[in-house]
């Protein structure tokens, strides 16, 4: 397998803890997004709809990262990512939908470039629009937990599911903006947990190199 | 099963189709979002999120459009929503989850609001915005397609999925707004066969009634 991925990119970041998680080897095509690396005509040859990450299985390229989880998890069950009961998955992947549809969309590197062009917005500008959506979507990841009352160490009890596999991404983004995580307690005692799992740091930012897969672009611009 | 909805909103549109397709029966609850019925503390005893749709299923309260169509899938196999092949099912779930990540939470109530307000947007600013993203994600939708070659009369090949539960309130909206969707024949030969079918027209916002579930409010005020 290969996965074709950004080191920042949170989607890339869930699929790479999946991958650490369940033991399966890959190789890392690693994307330098802010070069728009993933907009390349070599890139879209991969996957058409330039987004990452993509993993390529020899006979086809998957794209959409709980897609590619879900997969995963289909075809390399133990250990698994997602409960046996079917109010237990429902539970997992509501949590994970949350992340992915209602937070993660509104915060990618698309989404902000569009908002500073089309509003004239600077660095700050940037920063608001960015805070705002994280205290909007922390906020309702606490008040799920509170109703839910199902987490323990992890999102699902003790248990890891694919929801730690979004849930720690996305605190990582929030932080490199320098969001402030204290009024969400459950969501980092929970992300504080995970990451000092070897999985978890395995596929961390930090640990994927900086060996581009297309060759490094000067100034930014193809 | 009660299924707390709006007739507008795509997510609540999606899970109305698969419980049409499946043959489920339940009792609706019609929120009014334009009267923000959905952020009352009424509701948020239903689901703490404030968000539609939730399904009710007597023990727990299901939420998250896509969630709660696995579960159904899960909990109601016939007729199939996702195929029996992993791969298949990888791709209906590529396809369902790029409509509802990198499309749907772009254009839906909470984002338009927010645009709306932070940056002084008048209607026309709205229809800009909301047209940018349909064209954005309508064009990697073609894309997707394009390189898949999996569609056929629907989106993965003659079957009915849950990507066409995605696709047909997706592009419901899309027309709401007035989008130009000549560029996306794909996507619109596939939505046009969709909704001649009677679970989708049973499903249909214009078929919802306007029987609220909370009374009518006075001036879009609580």
């Amino acid at each position: 397998m290969k996965l074709y991925h950004s080191a920042r990119s949170s989607a890339s970041y869930r699929v790479r803890i999946a991958l650490a998680c369940k033991g399966i080897p890959y190789e890392s095509r690693l994307l330098n997004m802010q070069a728009m690396q993933h907009a390349s005509p070599e890139y879209r040859l991969v996957n058409p709809v330039a987004l990452v990450p993509a993993l390529d299985i020899g006979e086809r390229v998957l794209g959409q990262s709980l897609a590619i989880i879900e997969y995963l998890e289909e075809t390399h069950p133990e250990p698994r990512l997602l409960p046996p009961d079917a109010l237990d998955r429902a539970y997992v992947r509501a949590l994970s939908h949350l992340i992915a549809c209602e937070i993660h969309p509104l915060n990618n590197l698309r989404t902000l470039n569009f908002v500073r062009k089309a509003y004239r917005q600077d660095e700050q500008g940037i920063n608001t629009w960015y805070k705002h959506w994280i205290a909007d979507g922390f906020s309702l990841l606490e008040s799920f937990f509170a109703r839910e009352k199902r987490h323990g160490r992890y999102c699902n009890g003790n248990e890891i599911s694919m929801a730690d596999c979004c849930i720690v991404p996305q605190v990582a983004n929030a932080q490199r903006y320098s969001c402030d995580l204290a009024p969400y307690p459950t969501v980092m005692r929970i992300h504080d947990a995970c990451i000092e799992m070897p999985s978890f740091i395995q596929a961390s930012p930090g640990n994927q190199g900086e060996k581009w897969w297309l060759s490094p672009i000067e100034d930014g611009k193809r």
